[in-house]
Protein backbone atom coordinates (compact mmCIF):
# COMPACT_ATOMS: atom_id res chain seq x y z
CA UNK A 1 0.00 0.00 0.00
CA UNK A 2 0.90 3.53 -0.69
CA UNK A 3 0.89 5.78 2.31
CA UNK A 4 1.67 9.35 2.45
CA UNK A 5 2.70 11.17 5.92
CA UNK A 6 1.63 14.58 6.68
CA UNK A 7 4.96 15.73 9.42
CA UNK A 8 9.07 14.74 9.03
CA UNK A 9 9.48 14.57 12.82
CA UNK A 10 9.97 11.34 14.97
CA UNK A 11 6.85 10.30 14.92
CA UNK A 12 6.32 10.39 11.19
CA UNK A 13 9.79 9.00 10.74
CA UNK A 14 8.80 6.39 12.85
CA UNK A 15 5.52 5.52 11.07
CA UNK A 16 7.59 5.94 7.42
CA UNK A 17 9.83 3.48 9.08
CA UNK A 18 7.39 0.59 10.23
CA UNK A 19 5.49 0.97 6.99
CA UNK A 20 8.67 0.30 4.85
CA UNK A 21 9.44 -2.82 7.37
CA UNK A 22 6.07 -4.16 6.38
CA UNK A 23 6.55 -3.75 2.43
CA UNK A 24 4.33 -0.77 2.39
CA UNK A 25 5.38 2.54 0.11
CA UNK A 26 5.61 5.74 2.38
CA UNK A 27 6.23 9.06 1.00
CA UNK A 28 6.98 11.60 4.03
CA UNK A 29 5.59 15.15 3.34
CA UNK A 30 7.46 18.36 4.59
CA UNK A 31 7.91 21.58 4.44
CA UNK A 32 12.10 20.88 4.75
CA UNK A 33 12.75 18.35 2.68
CA UNK A 34 16.46 19.11 3.71
CA UNK A 35 15.80 18.04 7.55
CA UNK A 36 15.40 14.31 6.56
CA UNK A 37 18.95 13.78 4.58
CA UNK A 38 20.20 11.87 7.89
CA UNK A 39 17.22 9.97 8.51
CA UNK A 40 16.88 8.60 4.92
CA UNK A 41 20.11 7.82 4.17
CA UNK A 42 19.39 5.25 7.10
CA UNK A 43 16.29 4.49 6.50
CA UNK A 44 14.84 0.90 4.85
CA UNK A 45 13.43 0.98 0.68
CA UNK A 46 9.95 2.55 0.48
CA UNK A 47 10.80 5.87 1.63
CA UNK A 48 10.76 8.84 -0.40
CA UNK A 49 10.39 12.68 0.29
CA UNK A 50 8.01 14.96 -1.04
CA UNK A 51 6.01 18.12 -0.33
CA UNK A 52 3.03 17.97 1.86
CA UNK A 53 0.88 17.66 -1.76
CA UNK A 54 3.46 15.38 -3.57
CA UNK A 55 2.99 13.24 -0.19
CA UNK A 56 -1.03 13.57 0.17
CA UNK A 57 -1.49 12.48 -3.57
CA UNK A 58 0.94 9.95 -2.85
CA UNK A 59 -1.09 7.88 -0.45
CA UNK A 60 -3.63 5.36 -0.62
CA UNK A 61 -4.09 6.76 3.05
CA UNK A 62 -3.06 9.22 4.71
CA UNK A 63 -1.36 9.52 8.50
CA UNK A 64 -1.11 12.60 9.56
CA UNK A 65 1.83 13.06 12.18
CA UNK A 66 2.62 16.88 12.55
CA UNK A 67 2.73 19.38 15.67
CA UNK A 68 -0.32 20.50 16.39
CA UNK A 69 0.26 24.50 15.27
CA UNK A 70 1.28 23.06 12.60
CA UNK A 71 -1.64 20.74 11.46
CA UNK A 72 -4.27 23.24 9.99
CA UNK A 73 -2.09 24.50 7.47
CA UNK A 74 -0.44 21.13 6.35
CA UNK A 75 -3.85 20.09 5.65
CA UNK A 76 -4.57 23.05 3.47
CA UNK A 77 -0.76 22.29 1.71
CA UNK A 78 -1.90 18.78 1.75
CA UNK A 79 -4.68 20.26 -0.61
CA UNK A 80 -7.90 18.73 -0.01
CA UNK A 81 -8.52 16.81 -3.36
CA UNK A 82 -5.82 14.73 -2.76
CA UNK A 83 -7.44 13.54 0.69
CA UNK A 84 -11.05 13.52 -0.42
CA UNK A 85 -12.49 10.09 0.01
CA UNK A 86 -9.06 8.30 1.31
CA UNK A 87 -8.51 6.84 5.28
CA UNK A 88 -6.45 9.67 7.62
CA UNK A 89 -4.73 8.08 10.82
CA UNK A 90 -5.18 11.13 13.03
CA UNK A 91 -1.93 10.62 15.43
CA UNK A 92 -1.65 14.60 16.32
CA UNK A 93 -1.85 15.76 20.30
CA UNK A 94 -3.41 19.23 20.89
CA UNK A 95 -0.67 19.82 23.12
CA UNK A 96 -0.45 23.44 24.61
CA UNK A 97 2.95 24.36 25.62
CA UNK A 98 2.60 27.74 27.13
CA UNK A 99 2.58 26.77 30.91
CA UNK A 100 5.59 24.62 30.72
CA UNK A 101 4.06 21.23 31.06
CA UNK A 102 1.74 20.93 28.51
CA UNK A 103 -1.91 21.16 28.37
CA UNK A 104 -4.61 20.86 26.07
CA UNK A 105 -4.74 23.26 23.56
CA UNK A 106 -8.19 22.27 22.50
CA UNK A 107 -10.72 21.43 25.10
CA UNK A 108 -14.45 22.01 25.66
CA UNK A 109 -17.07 20.05 22.68
CA UNK A 110 -13.95 19.42 20.72
CA UNK A 111 -10.77 17.19 20.03
CA UNK A 112 -8.11 17.80 17.58
CA UNK A 113 -9.59 14.35 15.90
CA UNK A 114 -12.84 16.24 15.34
CA UNK A 115 -11.18 19.54 14.62
CA UNK A 116 -8.81 17.40 11.74
CA UNK A 117 -12.64 15.55 10.35
CA UNK A 118 -14.09 19.27 9.90
CA UNK A 119 -10.63 20.49 8.13
CA UNK A 120 -11.12 18.40 5.87
CA UNK A 121 -14.60 16.42 5.50
CA UNK A 122 -13.97 14.45 3.05
CA UNK A 123 -11.31 12.15 4.49
CA UNK A 124 -12.46 9.54 6.59
CA UNK A 125 -10.50 10.62 10.03
CA UNK A 126 -9.55 7.56 12.66
CA UNK A 127 -8.03 8.77 15.89
CA UNK A 128 -5.33 6.36 17.03
CA UNK A 129 -1.57 5.61 18.20
CA UNK A 130 -1.46 9.17 19.75
CA UNK A 131 -1.49 7.65 23.19
CA UNK A 132 2.33 6.24 23.06
CA UNK A 133 5.64 6.93 22.21
CA UNK A 134 6.59 7.12 18.49
CA UNK A 135 9.30 3.97 19.67
CA UNK A 136 6.02 2.25 20.90
CA UNK A 137 4.12 2.63 17.92
CA UNK A 138 5.85 -0.50 15.89
CA UNK A 139 6.81 -3.68 17.80
CA UNK A 140 4.68 -1.98 20.71
CA UNK A 141 5.44 -5.13 22.89
CA UNK A 142 6.62 -4.33 26.16
CA UNK A 143 8.36 -6.32 28.71
CA UNK A 144 5.66 -5.94 30.73
CA UNK A 145 3.25 -7.15 28.06
CA UNK A 146 1.39 -6.14 25.06
CA UNK A 147 -0.80 -3.12 25.25
CA UNK A 148 -3.97 -2.16 23.68
CA UNK A 149 -4.77 0.31 21.05
CA UNK A 150 -7.40 2.36 20.51
CA UNK A 151 -9.34 3.27 17.42
CA UNK A 152 -11.71 6.30 17.06
CA UNK A 153 -13.73 7.64 13.49
CA UNK A 154 -16.74 7.53 11.80
CA UNK A 155 -16.29 5.03 9.13
CA UNK A 156 -16.24 1.21 9.66
CA UNK A 157 -14.33 0.45 6.36
CA UNK A 158 -11.91 3.40 7.39
CA UNK A 159 -11.31 1.90 11.15
CA UNK A 160 -10.95 -1.69 9.56
CA UNK A 161 -8.24 -0.46 7.07
CA UNK A 162 -6.38 1.01 10.39
CA UNK A 163 -6.57 -2.18 12.22
CA UNK A 164 -4.94 -3.98 9.88
CA UNK A 165 -1.74 -1.73 9.32
CA UNK A 166 -2.15 -1.85 13.45
CA UNK A 167 -1.63 -5.37 13.29
CA UNK A 168 1.16 -4.96 10.98
CA UNK A 169 2.90 -3.26 13.42
CA UNK A 170 2.32 -5.77 16.13
CA UNK A 171 -0.81 -4.52 18.22
CA UNK A 172 -3.42 -6.73 18.76
CA UNK A 173 -7.20 -6.13 17.39
CA UNK A 174 -7.76 -2.84 18.31
CA UNK A 175 -10.66 -1.55 20.57
CA UNK A 176 -13.21 0.16 18.67
CA UNK A 177 -14.56 3.78 20.66
CA UNK A 178 -17.12 4.84 18.26
CA UNK A 179 -16.90 8.11 16.27
CA UNK A 180 -14.53 10.32 15.79
CA UNK A 181 -15.69 12.86 18.84
CA UNK A 182 -14.41 10.33 21.37
CA UNK A 183 -11.14 11.26 19.80
CA UNK A 184 -11.32 13.55 22.91
CA UNK A 185 -11.00 10.60 25.17
CA UNK A 186 -7.67 9.43 23.64
CA UNK A 187 -6.34 13.00 23.57
CA UNK A 188 -7.05 13.01 27.28
CA UNK A 189 -5.45 9.40 27.79
CA UNK A 190 -1.60 11.04 25.68
CA UNK A 191 -2.37 13.72 28.55
CA UNK A 192 -2.28 10.83 31.66
CA UNK A 193 0.60 9.06 29.63
CA UNK A 194 2.53 12.59 29.51
CA UNK A 195 1.80 13.29 32.95
CA UNK A 196 3.25 9.91 33.59
CA UNK A 197 6.35 10.24 31.20
CA UNK A 198 7.51 13.47 32.47
CA UNK A 199 7.98 13.17 36.19
CA UNK A 200 8.94 9.63 35.70
CA UNK A 201 11.03 10.80 32.56
CA UNK A 202 9.75 7.19 31.28
CA UNK A 203 8.38 7.73 27.81
CA UNK A 204 7.82 4.10 27.09
CA UNK A 205 4.28 3.23 28.58
CA UNK A 206 1.29 1.74 27.30
CA UNK A 207 -1.85 0.92 28.19
CA UNK A 208 -3.34 -2.35 28.51
CA UNK A 209 -7.35 -3.00 28.63
CA UNK A 210 -8.32 -5.79 31.09
CA UNK A 211 -11.19 -7.29 30.25
CA UNK A 212 -12.20 -10.24 32.56
CA UNK B 1 -10.70 4.48 60.78
CA UNK B 2 -13.73 6.39 59.94
CA UNK B 3 -15.18 7.01 57.01
CA UNK B 4 -18.36 9.35 55.60
CA UNK B 5 -19.81 8.15 52.44
CA UNK B 6 -21.96 10.56 50.16
CA UNK B 7 -23.98 8.62 48.27
CA UNK B 8 -26.18 5.85 48.84
CA UNK B 9 -25.87 3.78 45.40
CA UNK B 10 -23.81 0.45 44.10
CA UNK B 11 -20.52 2.92 44.36
CA UNK B 12 -21.88 4.17 47.62
CA UNK B 13 -22.41 0.07 49.24
CA UNK B 14 -19.29 -1.00 47.49
CA UNK B 15 -17.38 1.45 49.46
CA UNK B 16 -18.72 0.91 52.38
CA UNK B 17 -18.20 -2.83 52.67
CA UNK B 18 -15.14 -2.97 51.24
CA UNK B 19 -13.99 -0.27 54.25
CA UNK B 20 -15.80 -2.55 57.10
CA UNK B 21 -13.89 -5.69 55.50
CA UNK B 22 -10.94 -4.00 56.26
CA UNK B 23 -11.87 -2.80 59.75
CA UNK B 24 -12.68 0.63 58.99
CA UNK B 25 -16.37 2.38 60.07
CA UNK B 26 -18.21 3.57 56.84
CA UNK B 27 -21.45 5.70 57.59
CA UNK B 28 -23.41 6.09 54.59
CA UNK B 29 -25.14 9.79 54.15
CA UNK B 30 -28.53 9.31 52.33
CA UNK B 31 -31.72 11.56 51.74
CA UNK B 32 -33.38 8.20 52.34
CA UNK B 33 -32.82 5.72 54.08
CA UNK B 34 -35.03 3.10 53.91
CA UNK B 35 -33.65 2.33 50.53
CA UNK B 36 -30.65 0.89 52.51
CA UNK B 37 -32.71 -1.57 54.75
CA UNK B 38 -31.82 -4.57 52.42
CA UNK B 39 -28.28 -3.37 51.95
CA UNK B 40 -28.03 -3.33 55.68
CA UNK B 41 -29.31 -6.31 56.42
CA UNK B 42 -26.89 -8.59 54.49
CA UNK B 43 -23.69 -5.77 54.99
CA UNK B 44 -20.64 -6.54 57.32
CA UNK B 45 -20.45 -5.04 60.76
CA UNK B 46 -19.18 -1.70 61.08
CA UNK B 47 -21.85 -0.05 58.44
CA UNK B 48 -24.61 2.81 59.59
CA UNK B 49 -26.32 5.16 57.91
CA UNK B 50 -27.54 8.91 58.10
CA UNK B 51 -27.97 11.84 56.62
CA UNK B 52 -25.56 13.79 54.74
CA UNK B 53 -24.60 16.16 57.35
CA UNK B 54 -23.68 13.46 60.09
CA UNK B 55 -22.07 10.99 57.50
CA UNK B 56 -20.21 13.82 56.84
CA UNK B 57 -19.53 14.79 60.07
CA UNK B 58 -18.88 11.14 61.63
CA UNK B 59 -16.03 10.76 58.62
CA UNK B 60 -12.80 11.45 58.91
CA UNK B 61 -12.12 10.75 55.50
CA UNK B 62 -14.91 11.11 53.34
CA UNK B 63 -16.23 9.24 49.97
CA UNK B 64 -18.10 11.11 47.57
CA UNK B 65 -20.06 8.86 45.69
CA UNK B 66 -23.33 10.44 44.51
CA UNK B 67 -25.04 10.77 41.13
CA UNK B 68 -23.47 13.68 39.58
CA UNK B 69 -26.87 15.98 39.35
CA UNK B 70 -27.07 15.15 43.06
CA UNK B 71 -23.41 15.77 43.79
CA UNK B 72 -23.74 19.68 44.79
CA UNK B 73 -26.37 19.76 46.57
CA UNK B 74 -25.50 16.52 48.35
CA UNK B 75 -22.51 18.65 49.55
CA UNK B 76 -24.23 21.69 50.87
CA UNK B 77 -26.50 19.33 52.56
CA UNK B 78 -22.93 17.89 54.31
CA UNK B 79 -22.13 21.20 55.37
CA UNK B 80 -18.58 22.99 54.85
CA UNK B 81 -17.87 22.51 58.44
CA UNK B 82 -18.18 19.03 58.64
CA UNK B 83 -15.72 18.79 55.68
CA UNK B 84 -13.17 21.32 56.15
CA UNK B 85 -9.58 19.88 56.12
CA UNK B 86 -10.91 16.43 55.55
CA UNK B 87 -9.95 14.47 52.96
CA UNK B 88 -12.75 13.77 49.94
CA UNK B 89 -12.21 11.04 47.59
CA UNK B 90 -14.02 12.14 44.94
CA UNK B 91 -15.73 9.25 42.84
CA UNK B 92 -18.00 10.65 40.56
CA UNK B 93 -18.48 11.01 37.26
CA UNK B 94 -20.36 13.75 35.44
CA UNK B 95 -22.38 11.69 32.73
CA UNK B 96 -24.54 13.94 30.59
CA UNK B 97 -27.57 10.87 29.75
CA UNK B 98 -30.14 13.35 27.64
CA UNK B 99 -28.65 12.06 24.40
CA UNK B 100 -28.94 7.95 25.47
CA UNK B 101 -25.52 7.02 25.64
CA UNK B 102 -23.66 9.24 28.24
CA UNK B 103 -21.37 11.74 27.36
CA UNK B 104 -19.28 13.92 29.57
CA UNK B 105 -21.87 16.73 31.32
CA UNK B 106 -18.74 18.52 32.32
CA UNK B 107 -16.37 19.94 29.59
CA UNK B 108 -13.50 22.57 28.46
CA UNK B 109 -11.26 23.63 31.15
CA UNK B 110 -13.33 21.93 33.92
CA UNK B 111 -13.71 18.53 36.07
CA UNK B 112 -16.47 16.99 38.25
CA UNK B 113 -13.20 16.92 40.30
CA UNK B 114 -12.30 20.81 39.91
CA UNK B 115 -16.06 21.60 40.33
CA UNK B 116 -15.89 19.40 44.15
CA UNK B 117 -12.77 21.00 44.86
CA UNK B 118 -14.14 24.56 44.52
CA UNK B 119 -17.52 23.79 46.08
CA UNK B 120 -15.78 22.20 49.20
CA UNK B 121 -12.74 24.55 49.09
CA UNK B 122 -11.57 23.58 52.37
CA UNK B 123 -11.33 19.86 51.73
CA UNK B 124 -8.26 17.87 50.12
CA UNK B 125 -9.80 16.36 47.23
CA UNK B 126 -8.56 13.17 45.47
CA UNK B 127 -9.90 12.30 42.23
CA UNK B 128 -9.41 7.95 41.91
CA UNK B 129 -11.66 5.14 41.52
CA UNK B 130 -14.28 6.54 38.68
CA UNK B 131 -12.60 4.85 36.21
CA UNK B 132 -13.82 1.24 37.39
CA UNK B 133 -17.11 -0.37 38.02
CA UNK B 134 -18.32 -0.93 41.73
CA UNK B 135 -17.61 -3.99 41.74
CA UNK B 136 -13.80 -4.13 40.67
CA UNK B 137 -13.63 -1.33 42.88
CA UNK B 138 -12.64 -3.58 45.97
CA UNK B 139 -10.79 -6.52 45.06
CA UNK B 140 -9.67 -5.41 41.88
CA UNK B 141 -7.50 -8.35 40.49
CA UNK B 142 -8.93 -9.57 37.08
CA UNK B 143 -8.46 -13.33 35.57
CA UNK B 144 -6.26 -11.06 33.09
CA UNK B 145 -3.93 -8.94 35.68
CA UNK B 146 -3.93 -6.72 38.22
CA UNK B 147 -4.52 -3.28 36.84
CA UNK B 148 -3.65 0.04 37.66
CA UNK B 149 -5.64 3.01 39.94
CA UNK B 150 -4.61 6.55 39.38
CA UNK B 151 -5.24 9.85 41.65
CA UNK B 152 -5.28 13.20 41.44
CA UNK B 153 -5.47 15.81 43.40
CA UNK B 154 -3.57 19.01 45.38
CA UNK B 155 -2.46 17.61 48.71
CA UNK B 156 0.14 15.15 48.48
CA UNK B 157 -0.51 13.64 52.21
CA UNK B 158 -4.22 13.39 51.29
CA UNK B 159 -3.17 10.78 48.19
CA UNK B 160 -0.95 9.11 50.62
CA UNK B 161 -3.84 8.23 52.56
CA UNK B 162 -5.82 7.81 49.38
CA UNK B 163 -3.05 5.16 48.47
CA UNK B 164 -2.88 3.41 51.55
CA UNK B 165 -6.85 2.56 51.24
CA UNK B 166 -6.79 1.76 47.67
CA UNK B 167 -3.96 -0.60 48.77
CA UNK B 168 -6.05 -2.17 50.99
CA UNK B 169 -8.62 -2.82 49.11
CA UNK B 170 -5.81 -4.91 47.06
CA UNK B 171 -4.80 -2.02 44.35
CA UNK B 172 -1.18 -1.73 43.58
CA UNK B 173 0.80 1.89 44.43
CA UNK B 174 -1.77 4.64 42.68
CA UNK B 175 0.08 6.03 39.85
CA UNK B 176 0.22 10.18 40.76
CA UNK B 177 -1.39 12.41 38.20
CA UNK B 178 -0.54 15.60 39.68
CA UNK B 179 -3.13 18.49 40.61
CA UNK B 180 -6.92 17.97 40.45
CA UNK B 181 -6.99 19.53 36.93
CA UNK B 182 -5.97 16.28 35.94
CA UNK B 183 -9.49 14.86 37.06
CA UNK B 184 -10.34 15.97 33.38
CA UNK B 185 -7.78 12.98 32.24
CA UNK B 186 -9.68 10.38 34.54
CA UNK B 187 -13.42 11.25 33.73
CA UNK B 188 -12.08 10.95 29.30
CA UNK B 189 -10.59 7.82 30.62
CA UNK B 190 -13.63 7.24 32.68
CA UNK B 191 -15.49 7.69 28.94
CA UNK B 192 -13.30 5.12 27.70
CA UNK B 193 -14.24 2.51 30.22
CA UNK B 194 -18.13 3.58 29.56
CA UNK B 195 -17.89 3.23 26.39
CA UNK B 196 -16.20 -0.17 25.83
CA UNK B 197 -18.77 -1.56 28.42
CA UNK B 198 -22.18 -0.07 26.60
CA UNK B 199 -21.26 -2.51 23.42
CA UNK B 200 -20.06 -5.12 24.67
CA UNK B 201 -21.78 -5.65 27.96
CA UNK B 202 -18.69 -6.23 30.09
CA UNK B 203 -18.58 -3.43 32.81
CA UNK B 204 -15.22 -5.58 34.79
CA UNK B 205 -12.52 -3.70 32.66
CA UNK B 206 -10.16 -1.85 34.09
CA UNK B 207 -6.36 -0.21 32.99
CA UNK B 208 -3.00 -1.42 33.14
CA UNK B 209 0.24 0.88 32.99
CA UNK B 210 2.71 -0.96 30.90
CA UNK B 211 5.89 0.50 32.23
CA UNK B 212 8.55 -1.12 30.66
Amino acid sequence: MKIGILGSGSVGQAIATGLAEHGHEAKIGTRDPSKLKDFLAKAPKGISVGSFSEAAAFGEVIALATNWGGTENALKLAEAKNLDGKVLIDITNPLDFSKGVPGLAVSGANSAGESVQRWVPGAKVVKTLNIVNSNTMIHPQLQEGLPDMFVAGNDAGAKATVAGILKQFGWPEPVDLGHIEHARYLEALAMIWINIAIPTKTWSLAFKLLRK
